[in-house]
């Protein structure tokens, strides 16, 4: 990718294999590190992970990580929002970047995220175990906060970084307790004032390719373990919050209710229909009612829509026509509904150089589009990026079931280490 | 009430007034004594209150209630269920027992049973500054976990006390950390296999009297401050399981999707369409979601409905018919429902001669039915039992916003107290 970034610093000279260079099989190697995480987080009832930003959990891994590239002798650095880095060379401009994210979603898969960061670590091993000598420095990163499980906006690390998440936004981003990004961050240790924009960070990206477990069933249908990421849907988050009156279940009569119970039901509803309709995908996982009480009318729902369709048009499109649903539904009920966008991420199509050249690398793997967003989404407007998938048999994902078989964590392993090593080469 | 609960024990002398006994007017008093209560178990953010059951909100209210016994020079214990007594005389059998309960719905307003047990002292304290003495013990009772907001189950205290819940079931109720109440008594130094039915203690009531916060405007659409109960409508709870199958909101196709979400609106929309037809009234107040992300279709939904009907078999037909229609959505969507009953109040007519010699002393009150659950109903099975209604002038209850007028909370003391006088008199 030399063409496209230019190397601002001065080339810096990459240093040989440190201490911990694998000379063993990559399967091998790959069972062991992967069995090192598999404890983090882990919720002991669901089964599912509960790996939150600034939380223990998040802690836990931010040291996993930095054991981690101690072992390979990489230096490592955690920069001002919070994004861990891991260094084979440098910290330099124009670097070869490949990682993902460790944090989850709530009961969320093994794979979603640490996948792309313990393929990164595996690449690494495997390209020094080839005695391969790369003319830029490579970095494994791990960005913070991809799934936005605890403060409701997802990819927080990355759109910090590439200024695309205004800082005083996500500083006042509150967890359902009421603590904010910035109060985490502190209680975590970190400085939350340091937040925002990082073009020093995003000058030493000079490609960055995230690997990451497929969500659908694509790489199944083609009988494949690999395959390259065209483009992403646009997507977004939107908080819709009806408000009615809290009152006794037994003595206040249907007519004198202002239940916004019903309201809310009539939107699940309308949105299934609207995305039928639409072609577009509308989805609320998550609500929280109050005051909860099974003997009180509730005073309060609040509902997240997830809604994704193949086009801009398209998604705004769903959720004007949602949110009109949910108004009328809501006045007829004597209630009323506020609607409050959280996040968008506009349609994203992968830098069409990178993947041709991986292709050239790889050879004629499946190209897939995907609904899911994702950190190499968000700098794909600053850098050129890419993504690799490995093939998940069930399709499943955000759910303790998510699985990918070893032999294909390991082939992805292999194939991104194949891309890194010709993109780090001159 | 002599000639419908013999006298077992040895009829106690009562001894005169305690050191507190009160000169001071009741309204000064109520003032007081409501304000030691103000800060026990408030939210701060909704102003309303979360006093659940073996808490340490809990066990604050059960050490106000020792104190108020205590400085009236009033006798306390905690029964095998966890009620706690102030006895004025005894303990002994054939008692003219009043109170309610202290604790709490989820944001809870203030009157909803803590007013039932501030009257009772209040009552105490103006017949001992009246003068009077009474011919056989007075009690002031406040059960434990009338609402159930905690382990889902209401009137917990006096259902174990009369034997209508099962010990071994009470024990094994789990709140939504998977908590038992076993567990939860146990770190509150109480012991959870003493519980179960408690025949010595229920002889100890003769009568009883409890005070409530009317939960509708019947009173005030009569215009009089204090009314008393005909009798409580059959009501329940029951636990609706919908399960699906978690997966990414933004990857999974509309049509691969088992969204446990949707028969869940569903069947809300079904249940008050029903009621509508029924004149019965149903709710579903109380949702639990998982994994409850934004990003990934839940796995399960768990509501619980609250249904109420003026007699048995319009409740059973409103549930049967709402679970008919659960089992039909849930299966349209690739999903399962489970429902099981949590617990059901048939219908209660209060004592008759009880309600007859109630009105000779306050004269023509208004009486009226209430689709409250309350501890006086559940003990009517067992023992004469009577209820008085306090004036509320919104309706609106189990809300922060429930509100008594303090010249009201006067006149219903004033009136437990008569009613009171002439049942521990001869």
């Amino acid at each position: 990718m030399e063409a496209e970034r230019g190397t601002r610093a001065a080339r810096p000279t990459v240093p040989p294999p440190g201490p911990a260079a694998a000379a063993e099989p990559v399967a091998q190697r790959f069972a062991s590190t992967w069995a090192s995480l598999a404890d983090v987080g882990r919720d002991r009832r669901s089964g599912g992970y509960r790996r939150f930003a600034w939380t223990p959990a998040d802690l836990e891994l931010r040291e996993w990580f930095t054991d981690q590239a101690a072992q390979r002798g990489m230096a490592t650095e955690q920069d001002r929002n919070g994004n861990l880095w891991a260094w084979w060379g440098g910290p330099a401009d124009g670097a070869v970047v490949t990682g993902s994210h460790l944090d989850s979603v709530p009961d969320g898969g093994a794979y979603d995220g640490p996948l792309g960061v313990v393929s990164g670590f595996l690449a690494v091993d495997q390209l020094r175990a080839r005695g391969v000598v790369p003319d830029r420095p490579i970095a494994v990163v791990s960005f913070s906060d991809e799934e936005g499980a605890r403060f409701g906006v997802a990819c927080i690390g990355s759109q910090l970084l590439t200024g695309a998440l205004e800082p005083d936004r996500a500083r006042g981003l509150r967890d359902v307790d009421g603590t904010t990004l910035a109060d985490a961050m502190r209680r975590s240790g970190a400085d939350p004032a340091a937040l925002g924009r990082d073009d020093e960070a995003l000058a030493r990206i000079g490609t960055f390719v995230e690997l990451h477990v497929e969500q659908g069933q694509a790489l199944v249908q083609c009988d494949q373990p690999v395959g390259l990421a065209t483009g992403i849907w646009p997507h977004g988050r939107w908080h819709y919050r009806f408000t009615g009156e809290a009152n006794h279940a037994g003595t206040t009569r249907l007519v004198d209710r202002r239940d916004p119970m019903l309201p809310f039901a009539s939107t699940v509803l309308s949105a299934r229909r609207l995305a039928e309709e639409l072609g577009a995908v509308a989805t609320f996982g998550k609500v929280l009612v109050a005051p909860n009480g099974t003997n009180a009318i509730p005073s309060r729902v609040d509902a997240w829509l997830d809604g994704r369709a193949p086009d801009d048009g398209t998604v705004a499109d769903l959720v004007a026509r949602i949110t009109e649903a949910a108004e009328r539904d809501a006045a007829s009920h004597g209630t009323t509904v506020e609607m409050t966008p959280e996040s968008y991420a506009p349609v994203v199509e992968f830098d069409q150089r990178l993947r041709e050249r991986i292709r050239t690398v790889l050879g004629d793997v499946p190209a897939l589009p995907t609904g899911a967003g994702h950190d190499a989404g968000v700098l794909s407007s600053r850098v050129p990026s890419a993504m690799l998938f490995v093939r998940n048999p069930t399709g499943i994902s955000h759910s303790p079931d998510e699985h990918a078989p070893e032999a294909d964590c390991v082939a992805g392993a292999e194939a991104l280490a194949a891309v890194l090593a010709d993109l780090s080469c001159r």
